[in-house]
């Protein structure tokens, strides 16, 4: 347990300017916290919501078209300081400024914009939800098994009832994720760190340098982020499909692709999650599938199309997600086992402060930081009882317990009851794997539930049942991965998890409303949608429909030995574990995180080698200036990653106004290169 | 005249490390130089001869091909010291060494080796020699011009009158074209700079960090050129071919190629150079070609191919033509003038030093650092007497007036004489603007002798004259600008001046015989050499017999207005001049100088956009840190030059072996593009 906590620490220390200077919390200690209801104004539900219709049509928009959701965290934290440094400029000048404006309030309108827009995500829009509808069946493998057809009521009423079951699941865990293992979770550092430098008081020196080296990472990497858009017009075009390493790597996704969000998430996250990654990577891209693909025809059927869960795809998404399942599961005993410890220990009276909650190791409390020991101190003083968390959880997972069946005959209340009772589990996993790698595996827990409720319900209903099922985990999952990130950013600038956790709420319920009718503006505004060669094509929904099937056809359609294979996979990574904790801080450090091999199982391991780069550049950084590299290294990984992420806004909005770039920038072998040459030659 | 010195004594300021620890010549203070006969050895003159026919390969082999050649001084210094170090330290183990290898005698190789193989460029045998075969004579317009095919005997005699006249037509300049008006020489100086830091003695720190600088430089810029490779299988493939503003830009060549070599060489060259450059690829492609394009059908026939010089193609050579020559006379008079004035001076009696030969201004005296001091001093030291120059240059014109009509019957004495009358200027105005920007422009002097010649003869054996004609002028000039380059090289080095001659003479002599010898090799071991589809088709040759055909046509050939606008820029370049020289030190400098100027107009701005790349960096870098700017920029662009260089070297074995790049890397618009994923598809 300690060895990771230390592990990590490491990992965190790199983020705070050691020794030279005044640290963060330092220059920030003259300006006051407000009290956690004055986080909560209104002119920041007023921005929220604003920015919430703005993102959930980016959202839905890229739902609809290409699948792929990119965190919108910075996005959100910079838009609301623009918006609400224009209104309190203009209220200034008027004299009409009651308070001024705070980091915390800032945080509060991120929170509640990726609250919001998270739900346009999770909503299933673009997958689960539409999959359910007449359209989709028609062009799915087999048609019979009924549909239902996307209305705004009974959307509305679904996400409601499922959306907050995940804010109330992973709430009590907060203090372990964020100040016990001290996870990174990237973007939510990265747009602290953005905040946190809007905010700035004047007169500090490294701060300003800081801010200096943010905003010039920033500029060249949203800069760097609208060069390459010029390249991108067509399916493998642009520096994002760059064969770096040769063709044939590329086929296996093995090759740079010149994203500045990872490799700033590389200089962000520690060593080990990078190489943990890029070992991930080569096990199974480089070593397991092309070996697998090599047994086509005998362990799975020759001449499927990729993205067939009977061929290759199946034994990525399954293996990916034993392996997630063992490692999550072995960490959730771990914490479970360590609160009710705890828990046993203060019932026997050994009461004391909460900042001295976990064992007071007297060499821990010194290492800690004037920025950690001030940031652990507020984060803990606005607790949110055991109780509330319990009782929220409990009361709305019996109200959907009831109500879901309502809407989904095919589900019955004991499937949601199961859900509900391995729901945390699952959102701890997604939680800690998001705070270790920035990516939210929701989607991958969600296809866990297809699978699971479809081939229990059976051949009568299971399809829809499964998509539903679908649904109600995606939610839970998705939403406590945002909200922990969320606690991330409010505990780097101070605010109360309180408003953090009413702004969720709060961005939730808007989220539910908006989504609904901004799908339901892009459903009747278009009449070939989700058609296949339609401008909104939603090329997921079709996917998760098919899953759903294969779902129901049960285990025994899984791919030869795929099943093998996950108890392996599964074994191993709880095995790792064991064994990383066994042998102490010195070895156990050098030891992979098996959550953070099995993400490029199913992506891929280009993500793998951004991170790498990453991690290089800070090697050599710190080589070279070891105080330099500690003071700026976080700065300008914040800004490659919020520099690209403000881009996919710009990028967005040239999307949906229908400018498609000019340029393809496209890579062919030389012999294709030859064809191409006779061809446009003639 | 005052004006230019100082103004390029700024821009050569920047290559010394000033004030900080000590400069280079400091540095070496303690190494004795050794006379220039000691400079001149027998292995360094095997060693030579060796990389001599290596690199005759190379050239011939980018002739035959692409007809383009990059600047191989880099290449030949480094390959140098690679190869008498290897030979000094085995010799030295074996305690049989005499004579210390010292870095005048690397120069020395470097001289002969560029000597000898840009005979293998200078000699035709892509262009006029070979464009004078029946081979081509077939493939041309007109084929009723006569030929002669290539034949040993008389390409090594033709070779052996016309190679040795450069060199003794600018002898004589080599003070005021290295000292006075001290020229940049990107290449030469660059060579200098890898010498100088091969042979640095031990303990001195700050070049002991810039050849660290130069060494992280070279080896990305090396890197940065093999990476680059991988993704060029085809003719518009590459970064070199990147649309960096886009494709309507590309087409107008208005693009940023990523080459190392011409970033390093803005670094290099002040910046009015890079702004004159810039300038003039505006003017010419982003104006004026565009509105004579627009004329096409009116000023010249629409429907010609994009080579033909009776259209766009005409303008751009005759153009740039003009504007070199009127920039090229007017420095040639006003170098002449004051020639005579100084000799007017020293015979009136003012006898003084070699030092002072330059009117003594104390200002000027004391501004010049350490390192110019003895540079210069050691530069002069060993003189070449005025009478060695020009008897050497009249007897050998004498020569070959009397051999060269029985080589040619159609090109008579007087063609012959009124060539070597002019040469000498156009082989200043060659060497004047290679020291400006790097370019050597021999090819466009040759071009103006196979019109101007070809003119002359007529319609009987015109077209046979002027490309022999082409191959006398081409051999001067370019043999001028090499010399020159070299002077450079040496007087960085502290060479004598002596030994630089003499191992250019013997490395033109190994030339006139490896050249020749290695195209024989070419021309019998490939049976469809020349030919279009080959191998290697030699792809200038048959440009080069169709401008002598265009020749013969006389200037009434050419499109319409083409004179006139010649006229106008040839006018241009001289009051350009003159109103630069009358505006004083303070204004002139910002006055842009015509013969970098008419550079792009046929060759197109993407190189000027390096350069002025290379400026922006040296510029940015000189705000943040003037110091470190002044003593690493020199060191970081010949880094960067130097990579590029020795990547040729590789890149041609590569080429030579038959081993293709794998991947191409195309560009194409959204229109294309989706025509080619059609086609790929189907």
């Amino acid at each position: 347990m300690d060895e990771d906590r230390v592990e990590n620490g490491e990992g965190e220390g790199k983020k705070e300017s050691k020794g030279e200077e005044r640290s963060v919390e330092e220059i920030f200690e003259s300006q006051e916290v407000p009290s956690w209801r004055n986080q909560l104004t209104v002119r920041a539900f007023v921005v929220s919501f604003v920015l919430s219709i703005m993102f959930s049509f980016i959202v839905m928009k890229l739902n609809l078209t290409t699948g792929i959701i990119p965190s919108l965290n910075v996005s959100a934290g910079l838009l609301g300081f623009f918006f609400v440094k224009t209104w309190t400029k203009m209220l200034q000048k008027s004299a009409l400024l009651k308070q001024p404006f705070t980091r915390q309030e800032n945080t509060v309108i991120q929170t509640c914009v990726v609250a919001s827009s998270g739900i346009a995500f999770s909503g299933g829009f673009g997958s689960y939800l539409f999959g359910m509808s007449e359209r989709i069946a028609k062009q799915s493998e087999d048609n019979g098994d009924g549909f239902k057809n996307p209305s705004l009521g009974w959307i509305i009423g679904f996400l409601f009832v499922v959306s907050f079951l995940g804010l109330f699941s992973v709430l009590p865990l907060r203090k372990i994720m964020v100040i016990d293992f001290k996870l990174t979770y990237p973007s939510g550092t990265a747009t602290a760190h953005l905040i946190n430098s809007f905010h700035t008081p004047q007169g500090a020196k490294l701060a300003k340098k800081q801010v200096k080296a943010l905003g010039k990472f920033f500029s060249f990497s949203f800069l760097w982020g609208f060069f390459q858009w010029f390249f991108t017009a067509g399916d493998d075009c642009g520096f994002v499909n760059f064969p770096t390493f040769g063709i044939k790597a590329y086929k296996n996704k093995f090759y740079f692709d010149f994203s500045a969000t990872y490799v700033g998430v590389g200089m962000i996250c520690p060593y080990i999650i990078n190489i943990s990654v890029l070992l991930g990577g080569i096990l199974s891209w480089g070593l397991m599938w092309p070996l697998i693909e090599e047994r086509k025809g005998d362990w799975y059927p020759a001449g499927l199309p990729a993205s067939n869960m009977h061929g290759l795809q199946g034994y990525k998404v399954f293996i990916a997600i034993a392996m997630i399942l063992g490692d999550g599961l072995y960490n959730f005993f771990k914490v479970f086992s360590r609160t009710l410890t705890g828990l046993f220990h203060q019932v026997r009276g050994n009461q004391a402060l909460p900042v001295a909650n976990q064992p007071v190791n007297p060499d821990v409390s010194k290492r800690l930081s004037y920025d950690d020991q001030r940031r652990t101190q507020i984060f803990l003083e606005d607790q949110i009882p055991m109780w509330f968390s319990v009782a929220g959880y409990v009361t709305i997972a019996v109200i959907s317990t009831i109500v879901l069946p309502h809407l989904f005959q095919d589900l019955k209340w004991y499937h949601i009851l199961v859900i509900y009772i391995f729901a945390p589990v699952l959102a701890f996993c997604n939680a800690y794997g998001c705070g270790l790698t920035d990516w939210s595996l929701a989607s991958t827990y969600g296809k866990l539930a297809i699978f699971t409720i479809g081939a229990w319900v059976g051949s009568q209903g299971g399809v829809l049942a499964g998509l539903a099922a679908c649904g109600v985990m995606m939610n839970i999952v998705s939403t406590a991965s945002d909200l922990m990130q969320d606690f991330k950013t409010g505990y780097l600038t101070l605010a109360s998890p309180r408003s953090m956790f009413i702004s969720q709420v709060i961005g939730t319920t808007m989220g539910c409303i908006i989504s609904p009718c901004v799908f339901w503006l892009f459903y009747k505004a278009f009449d070939d949608f989700g058609m296949p060669d339609s401008q909104y094509p939603a090329p997921f929904a079709v996917v998760y429909r098919n899953m759903a099937i294969l779902g129901v056809q049960g285990f025994s359609a899984l791919p030869k030995n795929c099943l093998s294979l996950c108890y392996g996979f599964f074994a191993a990574a709880i095995l790792i574990n064991f064994s990383k904790d066994m042998m102490g801080k010195k070895w156990g450090s050098f030891v992979p995180l098996p959550m953070a091999m099995a993400i490029p199982f199913y992506i891929g391991p280009y993500f793998a080698i951004d991170m790498c780069v990453g991690s290089l550049i800070l090697f050599i950084w710190e080589k070279l200036n070891k105080t330099k590299a500690d003071a700026f290294a976080p700065a300008v990984a914040s800004g490659l990653i919020c520099g690209d992420g403000i881009w996919t806004l710009p990028s967005s909005i040239l999307a949906l106004a229908g400018v498609k770039p000019p340029i393809c920038m496209k890579f062919l072998s030389r012999a294709t290169n030859a064809k191409v040459d006779t061809f446009l030659g003639s």
